[in-house]
């Protein structure tokens, strides 16, 4: 097995990537190789005193930023790392591709380079939120912000076999986000995904309200791309609110600074709870090879666990099945307007 | 000025609502109507204690529940305290309508018996946010699902109306919820709806990104109400698995018991700023007389604040304005399909 790693996406470039993949080597004990610089990757290296003799490098010399233009990733910026490792996957030379660069591009880079499954409609990204009680995968969260039902319903089908083959979950439920519980709520795309949900045969449980997302017991949650963006980025920012207020609330005095050195562990152990980083990036699903976003603030440990994803993801077969699982439901997905 | 307060709506009628009305009648000493089944209000009154001797009471025998048809307020209930409540309001009877009733017979209610604003495509639902520097409204909340730009515009015309004359902000802040900052993200509706916006005179700056509402500087953040509802419900949603977690980590031990005790009146103090309850109801906005959405789980203070809100709406002449705000921007809505 062979992992394809971008050194050069995400802020902490190259030097998180490179530290995240040598501890991925040395845990995982598969072959992994960055692509980028060879130069800046040696030069990073030797500065941080780290050694990179087991890690194979592809030199790739341009890098794509954020300000381009997310098809640049095919012609005008083809020497990217980016489109390397999507040119390599592509071709063979490696069965999995991990980036924290542009999300943009690199939807549009794998699903023209590495190209679709047959019978999928539209690659999309998932990412596992950590709930109350378990974890929820939500899906799309954004590289279709305009869907339909049958988009949707290829979601909800190449989620649960995430859910299922990385997460071991049996019979994955399916959950469809929502503005009620009531199976007529909501936008016409809405009706429609309940009524292709309804008759899959997958084990969709209905809708779910937004109030219920952080609680709920489905595995999957399925929304457009525009919906899901919202929902992960505005759990980020509501999180991110109350944190900082927390804190501000133990900074007042001595008498609260007392208190924090009380609850310190309390809160390690919610914080640790909360980090998605723990879960590696998001899978881009429908694509003909594993591709992972990594998220573009991620630490050497968010590379390292991206790196066991893709893992996780070759070993487990899951294109194989996402496959079987789309072709299986083609009898409501097709001649439906693409 | 005369207040129509619906007995009848909520989970805590009518107790709650009629606590909450003498309350208001004490401090701000308007005339208040309780619609709603007279033997009802006065035998809960007489249980409790309350003197209830400054509040007319008008009759309505029946109540709009959770689970009749949105429509059944026009004809099938029509004897229900909403509909009296509304049509009292449309004829002239009361000078604003505040309810904790079903949100969709309300919308509905409102649009045909009350009536829109002429030029107004779709009265719409607004809830102020309590964000982290200041209040931020947020419009549509659930009133139209599927929403087109124009809509987007009155809604940013008509929020910009209400965060001057009741928070009275000089010239309010508008910002378009969107999954990006830049001008071409987005689904066509955000396309459209900003251009109509950079177009309106109106004082709008751009996209926020969800992961930017709880913390943005706008005063009003526009949205399809499909996306608006997703926004209230997941910021609650969140903030609900926030404060759980939160009580979890002080209740773990004698020691973080302890913790507790200690920064008790910190929290306290974040818990009112978090309360949205503080600021009344959702204004229904587009209709001809002000009508208040109050939550379904408000008590006595958060109906003395609806009430006080919709005298506010009343003595400012908000509908007024709003009718000259909509018709000066008709240049840009007219002649959309409705």
């Amino acid at each position: 097995m062979r992992i394809i790693v971008d050194a050069f996406g995400g802020d902490n470039a190259p030097l998180a990537v490179i530290k995240g993949v040598v501890a991925a080597k040395k845990e995982y004990k598969e072959d992994i190789v960055l692509v980028g610089s060879e130069e800046k990757i040696k030069a990073c290296a030797l500065e941080n005193g780290i050694d990179i003799s087991g890690i194979e490098i592809v030199n790739a010399d341009e890098v794509i930023e954020m300000c381009d233009d997310p098809t640049d990733v095919l012609k005008k910026k083809a020497g990217s790392s980016m489109s390397v490792g999507l040119r390599m996957l592509s071709e063979g030379n490696g069965d999995a591709f991990v980036s924290a660069g542009s999300t943009a591009a690199l939807v549009v880079g794998a699903t023209l380079i590495v190209k679709r499954l047959k019978g999928v409609k539209r690659p999309a990204l998932a990412t596992v939120l950590p709930g109350d009680n378990k974890n929820t995968m939500i899906m799309d969260i954004g590289a279709n912000a305009v869907c339909r039902a049958s988009m949707l319903l290829q979601f909800a089908a190449m989620g649960s076999v995430y859910m299922k083959k990385i997460y071991g979950v049996e019979n994955p439920s399916v959950g469809l986000v929502n503005i009620g519980a009531e199976e007529t709520k909501g936008t016409p795309l809405q009706l429609e995904a309940y009524k292709l949900l309804s008759e899959s045969g997958l084990n969709f449980r209905g809708n779910v309200e937004p109030r219920d997302i952080p609680s709920t017991f489905c595995d999957v949650v399925v929304a457009d791309g525009f919906t899901g963006n919202v929902i992960l980025k505005l759990t980020e920012g509501v999180a991110k609110m109350f944190s900082g207020r927390i804190k501000a609330v133990f900074k007042k005095n001595i008498f609260s600074g007392l208190a924090y050195l009380l609850v310190k562990g309390g809160i390690a152990d919610f914080k640790k709870k909360m980090d998605y980083s723990e879960h590696g990036g998001a899978p881009l699903l429908g694509v003909q090879k594993p591709v992972i976003k990594a998220h573009g603030s991620s630490d050497e440990r968010a590379f390292k666990n991206a790196v066991r994803q893709a893992i996780g993801c070759v070993k487990s077969d899951m294109i194989g099945k996402i496959k079987e699982e789309v072709a299986s439901l083609s009898h409501l997905t097709e001649g439906k307007e693409e």
